[in-house]
């Protein structure tokens, strides 16, 4: 992981450096509806001659079709491998688009714009790009390196109040799994006071730090997956009920005071530690009513994750705030306690 | 590119030396009907429990709807990302099903398993990886190494003919851009008498020494296209053409002709030259019939090769046997001339 991250309130400034630099046969831009409306004006007077692509937006697009209908608009155009692919949207738009760049003719530069807070401190560093398949999320996949980040800070202006609350999440994991000093920071503040010219730049770097230790997630790069293992169980299966729809921050949530409290369990953290944290995430995200039945049906999806290896559940659980561990075994059971003890 | 590639007579005593030092927690095992039948008998007493999956031969199969099929298999038996992804077959099944392997859950190990003198001299050594995409070859896929190579050289033996003379094509390649000693070696002989226990070790000796120095062929590696711009051109219109079907080396054999044309046009090779190529070619692969009609649409598909760049074809040509030029830019009426020559 050695590719650029820049970062500016301004994206003409970003752009302008970067174009500076860098020259390209051709440039597509991929947007949905509301990036399209709302951040392509703002760069788009700093792009080089380019062609756009419009897909709808949202997590339930995030599917091969949509990756088939964006090769074939690039194999109508017949672009070639120097061309840049221009990835102007959340974490939908940045893991399909990306994908869709690292697929095409085995692969031609892109550069990634996140324009959501959450895609601004997740999921543009890393490498992870994919789409969901059969309702598994980032099933199929590469890992693969950008060209360049640009994080824009002034896009954060565009988001209604949810998608910040959203993205606020793995914030708060960042500072779960490796600052304790953030911690005690962010925890004494409402969401409106969040100071974010500051804690993007340090989430970045949080992020940056563990992926480079470990790009493909053999070993460290594990304790980024806190409040996801039964986080994205959550998700999944929120999205096969659309009535009842979840951010993907909203989800990670409910992950890791559940995660907490398997730690707590386990007495690996304190119970003034658990209440801390639940304490915390509940003035934030309030909470997401499950039921019984709910439990029962979300518990066993989070076999299908990834970081699962020889049929078992691996999880990242809290020692201390700011102190991980990995690969630890849990099982439905303890999900199915943590998330009854949520409700 | 740094993958071992193990090269012996006996499917059995690489399987067992591979196995001896490697653990999964599963297994795939990908063929189509003609490995299953002929191939997967000599390998499965060597391999661990595993899944196999059948697919249809043929490069018609090798598009984004068979690998859904793959991944949706892998998906059914909920495989791990700790699954080794066995490819038992030629190129098409190496080339798609190391694709499957390399996005499913981004990323499990693959160990390609070569069964055809093409895939063993050819696509077993590279990292390239694929599928076809509206007709166009290999137009979706990424760069990935497998964990090991096997070419076992007693899978020849199954082998029609017709499949060996397409491997062939490969050899003379290799000959024809890196070894002149070898080219007066192969060329004095008939197909029946070359000899493959010499010939398999000394192309893949001759491929891996070219991609080590150029692993995602942005300079040195083209060289392997020789006979591919026009070739690929080639084979892409006979596709469409399901009643005079060409195997991969007969159309890279019509383009190494072409291309060995062209390089005379320009007065990098002589005639003398020339001819001993068409005439070692001609001897091995007979003339295909191509029409006047038939050029006017080949000419043009050699404009989406992937080794072109803004909007220009490129070509490698020959300055001698043995020394290749990269990045030679040729026109849509150089190749007719070539494809009218070759007539």
């Amino acid at each position: 992981m050695s590719h650029p991250v820049y970062i500016d309130q301004s994206a003409a400034v970003l752009l302008k450096n970067f174009f500076a630099e860098k020259t390209y046969s051709n440039l597509i831009v991929l947007v949905d509806e509301n990036t399209n409306k709302y951040c392509y004006p703002l760069v788009s007077p700093f792009l080089p001659i380019h062609t756009l692509i419009r897909i709808r937006s949202g997590e339930e697009k995030k599917h091969l079709q949509t990756c088939i209908q964006i090769w074939q608009k690039m194999t109508d155009k017949q672009l070639d491998r120097k061309t840049l692919f221009v990835n102007l949207g959340g974490g939908v738009i940045g893991d399909m688009g990306g994908f869709c760049a690292a697929t095409y003719k085995r692969g031609i530069d892109f550069l990634q714009i996140p324009t959501t807070l959450l895609s601004q401190v997740d999921a543009s560093v890393g490498g992870k790009l994919g789409v969901d398949f059969e309702g598994f999320k980032n099933h199929i996949g590469v890992f693969k390196d950008p060209i360049a980040v640009l994080i824009a800070t002034d896009f954060l202006q565009t988001l209604p109040e949810v998608e910040i609350r959203s993205g606020f999440a793995e914030i708060i994991k960042h500072c779960l799994i490796a600052d304790v000093q953030m911690w005690d920071v962010i925890r004494k503040k409402d969401l409106a006071d969040q100071e974010w010219q500051q804690l993007v730049p340090h989430s970045v770097a949080i992020k940056k730090n563990i992926v480079l230790q470990d790009p493909t997630e053999k070993g460290w790069r594990k304790v980024l997956n806190f409040g996801h293992t039964v986080g994205h169980a959550v998700e999944t299966y929120f999205l096969s009920k659309p009535k009842s729809k979840l951010l993907h921050g909203e989800a990670i949530a409910i992950g890791m005071i559940c995660e907490a409290y398997i730690s707590f369990r386990r007495k690996l953290i304190n119970e003034e530690t658990l209440m801390q944290i639940e304490e915390f995430i509940f003035s934030i995200y309030g909470r997401v009513k499950i039921t019984d039945t709910d439990i029962e049906a979300i518990a066993p999806l989070a076999m299908h994750d990834k970081k699962n290896a020889g049929g078992k559940i691996q999880c990242v659980l809290l020692e201390k705030i700011g102190q991980p561990i990995i690969d630890q075994i849990i099982t439905l059971k303890d999900i199915k306690q943590s998330l009854s003890y949520y409700q």
